[in-house]
């Protein structure tokens, strides 16, 4: 059987997949990332795991189309130019992987490009441009254009966690700047909107800064009346139309998907972020769809596989 | 000799421009555009103005390579969807210049695209990865990737004029909705901030609202002192710094070319573009040139002609 293996690398753990020719996942396992001494380990890791994994499996290297790695950085060329999350500086991905798979084809691409490109595949190639939205810990992006990553000159596009949208009093974002969407649009951000809203002390609210909570007790169904929580939806979805419609302004996708931890809990909310959208969109982009991500965590380890299968 | 013809239709004239095969210009002329009954005469006219100047200068149909038309509307594949300025519902234009040049490629393209394919070309295939940013009456863009247009899955990529940016009392913009860019950063714009400014009466000033004055005057070297001046610019800068981040966020090009009219006003005024855009840019997108468009008027006839270079 030919087959492709897919790597998602994480700065907590690394998933891996195998694919069948075709994109479809026959199987998947994962190893803890090990980040000490600059993350010198990972790729010796990553190579350990697949020869026991085929070994265990009876599968030739002979019949491996090729290694896909997604990862949380910048890459550009196969060539990953730095990574904060996993000690790297820059790293041939490529050259190194292929100490111990001589001659196999390896194709390295950013983890939220890979993800935007799984999800897209997972829709069955019902689109051929689309952006993925991820929002989680942080907010990512990742552009398909015709059927392929749009990766960028350097391997930064889709970083709409960096718009500006904040242009007084913004706070700082883990970038070093003020006031991007990060900071409000969140996981954290949106607890540090709903801190915000309960200091002002404006609304009635059952959130109290004496207790910690996180993104999922503010969206739970039990607290969908309560006034503050009403107040940073708005909030909320005010950003996330505002980014829908700047990147349509910009890419013009067929659809916009958003995915990451924090979509889990807008099953029910799609029409008022369509209608935030709406109100900020141009009319010849009013048609794009927003939908949610259906793959989430696997996203990345399946865009992986198929940058060997559009290789 | 084998020569390509390029078009690029405006609401006032229309420019036509001979090229080589190798898409240097070689001669050009324009014609008035005939608006008149939903802008049915527009194409003949474009036809019959070719057909004469062949004529004239001896050149046979046989040796034409194609000929690339840029349109002020949205293009898909060729077909025009919708062009106010024209009068254009939707029109084939391949299909309608086809009836007079059968056989000849003809390849059509949102004019604002074309000015972008136009001044990368002029640029020596410097950069594959680039976004023009037009500041005329509106501002519009276009976006070259991987030294192709990037129109979008209905032609309307690369509409900057219609970010949000102003989100509280935004003026109304021509697409119906509010604080929009274009709606602060036009040269229509640029004057209605000036307006605003000399009516608050906060900064001395010469301007007057008794008198009118144009983006031409409020840029003029004798005013740059003016105290309104330079609050204007100020607002100016910043907004276009803004919309040179959100276009690297997304599509994260090698270069942001600033064209359209009031660019002509920019010259000296680069750095200060240039320090907002680092205000609001990300890092590893903070090397992105910013640079000021050399064809401007020509721009656009010069990217339809190469339409047809890399058809």
């Amino acid at each position: 059987m030919q087959y492709i293996i897919g790597v998602d690398i994480g700065g907590t753990n690394i998933k891996l997949g195998l694919f069948n020719k075709k994109g479809n996942l026959q199987d998947k396992w994962e190893i803890t990332t090990d980040i000490s001494d600059q993350g010198k380990n990972i790729i010796p890791d990553i190579a350990n795991t697949i020869k026991s994994y085929l070994t265990k499996n009876k599968l030739s290297i002979k019949h491996c189309l090729g290694i896909g790695v997604g990862v949380p950085g910048a890459v550009s060329d196969n060539l990953c130019i730095g990574c904060v999350n996993l000690g790297w500086d820059t790293l041939d991905i490529n050259k190194e992987l292929d100490k111990f798979f001589p001659g196999i084809l390896i194709k390295a691409e950013n983890d939220a490009n890979c993800a935007a490109l799984g999800e897209v595949y997972n829709l069955g190639k019902k689109y051929q441009n689309a952006c993925l939205i991820t929002i989680g810990t942080g907010v990512g992006g990742g552009i398909i254009y015709q059927d392929k990553i749009l990766a960028g000159s350097n391997g930064a596009s889709g970083e709409i966690g960096h718009f500006k949208v904040v242009f007084e009093n913004g706070r700082k974002c883990g970038c070093g700047k003020y006031g991007c969407l990060e900071t409000v649009a969140s996981a954290n951000g949106i607890v540090e909107e709903m801190k915000r809203i309960v200091k002002e002390g404006k609304v009635k609210t059952k959130f109290t800064l004496d207790e910690k909570f996180t993104t999922k007790d503010i969206f739970a169904k039990k607290n969908a009346s309560d006034l503050a929580v009403v107040e940073v939806k708005k909030i909320f979805f005010h950003y996330l139309g505002i980014a829908v419609s700047y990147l349509t302004l910009v890419t013009n996708p067929e659809v916009v998907i958003i995915g990451g931890g924090v979509s889990k809990g807008l099953k029910n909310e799609l029409s008022e972020i369509n209608r935030y959208f709406q109100k900020y969109s141009f009319a010849p982009s009013e048609q794009t769809e927003i939908i949610l991500a259906e793959l989430l965590n696997d996203a990345g380890v399946f865009g992986a596989a198929q940058l060997i299968r559009y290789a």
